[in-house]
């Protein structure tokens, strides 16, 4: 069965989706600066969710045990931790959940100079890594919650076969996605997570999202 | 009443935005930058629409003649459309439609270095417009074709009561609205509009859309 790393799993999404990934009973590597935190934290999921085998190790070993990795950290970290874990996940697929949000103005779209932050990753990991872009739409309250979430996932991807592979997983913990085209598409996602920021203070809604319409033929 | 001109009023978007204030009794001049071809379209919808007052310019008489000045033109005719328009829109709030597709690959997110093609057309008008930003994301079929819309719209803008007043009249034609923040936020909506290109494309969807998702507390 698939191994997932979970980089930045002490986190809020992180935590979340490595909630979820438990519930389904799936080998989960929780990846943190702090090997300590990762291992306190995959202790207590473990105690919860008996079914899932679940560890906690340094971002670089988490990265380099799995075989899909999932980078769920902030983005003013999101280089220096791709720099730890390039070796560790060439050949692999991973999901790159980074949303390019300069604090204070978290709820202004700032996109960076290469029009997307996972753009800018897949730049720094190279053309072994296969890149998807995910999961920048839908709360971490939301997710940690478990059940059903009332918004869809947007998943980009130069690599049809890896963002199918993730979107099937994505359906197995309970969230519906779409392919939204190529990586540099991962650009739309990142803007609306300002967009729902905005919501969320504007009309006080807990966790906005976004939900595609439209009837699919295919 | 307020009297509204639309540039690029004869293309797609423009003329269904025209038939859905044309069947609220609102007065209209339509703008192209072939007056005789936007005098022959208001004429027809006039004949459909006999409560609206509707007619035909060129684009600078237009925009001038109008209180509120909707842009719905190529990316590529944006920034000549707006030099036409600066003097007669002073003063006005000027919603702009427009996003920054680049054929062929109309369907990759590739945005203008500003970050956002409205944000660059507001640089153009100078401080004295009130830009709101709108209408990227509603498939023009389904605008024309009368009716409910399953599809929210996103309002950009810095001055809220600019965005608010456009929000009004979104609704009076029966679009689901949100403020959704700064008009820099535009790129979100902007960078949507090749997702929703991608959708239609992969899922043969009849012109995808996006819903805000969450419950409004205010």
């Amino acid at each position: 069965m698939t191994s997932y790393s979970i980089i930045g799993g002490t986190g809020d999404l992180g935590a979340a989706l490595a909630r979820r990934l438990a519930s389904i009973g799936r080998e989960i590597w929780i990846g943190s600066r702090d090997p300590a935190k990762a291992e306190t934290f995959a202790s207590g999921l473990s105690a919860e969710f008996p079914d899932a085998r679940i560890g906690g190790l340094g971002v670089g070993d988490a990265a380099a045990r799995a075989d899909v990795c999932f980078v769920t950290v902030p983005y003013a970290a999101q280089a220096d931790t791709l720099q730890q874990i390039r070796e560790g996940v060439q050949g692999k697929i991973l999901v790159d959940a980074t949303v390019p949000l300069k604090p204070p103005a978290v709820g202004k779209v700032q996109l960076p100079a290469a029009g997307s932050a996972v753009v800018e990753g897949a730049a720094i990991l190279g053309e072994g890594v296969r890149v998807v872009s995910a999961l920048q739409n839908v709360g971490a309250e939301k997710l940690a919650a478990g059940g059903d979430i009332d918004a869809d996932v947007l998943v980009a991807g130069d690599d049809a076969a890896a963002v199918e592979e993730i979107r099937t997983l994505l359906t197995d913990i309970g969230l519906r996605s779409w392919h939204v085209g190529p990586l540099a598409n991962s650009a739309a996602a990142e803007a609306l997570t300002s967009v729902l920021i905005q919501l969320n203070r504007r009309y006080k809604m807990g966790q906005a999202g976004i939900r595609i319409t439209g009837k699919p033929q295919v």
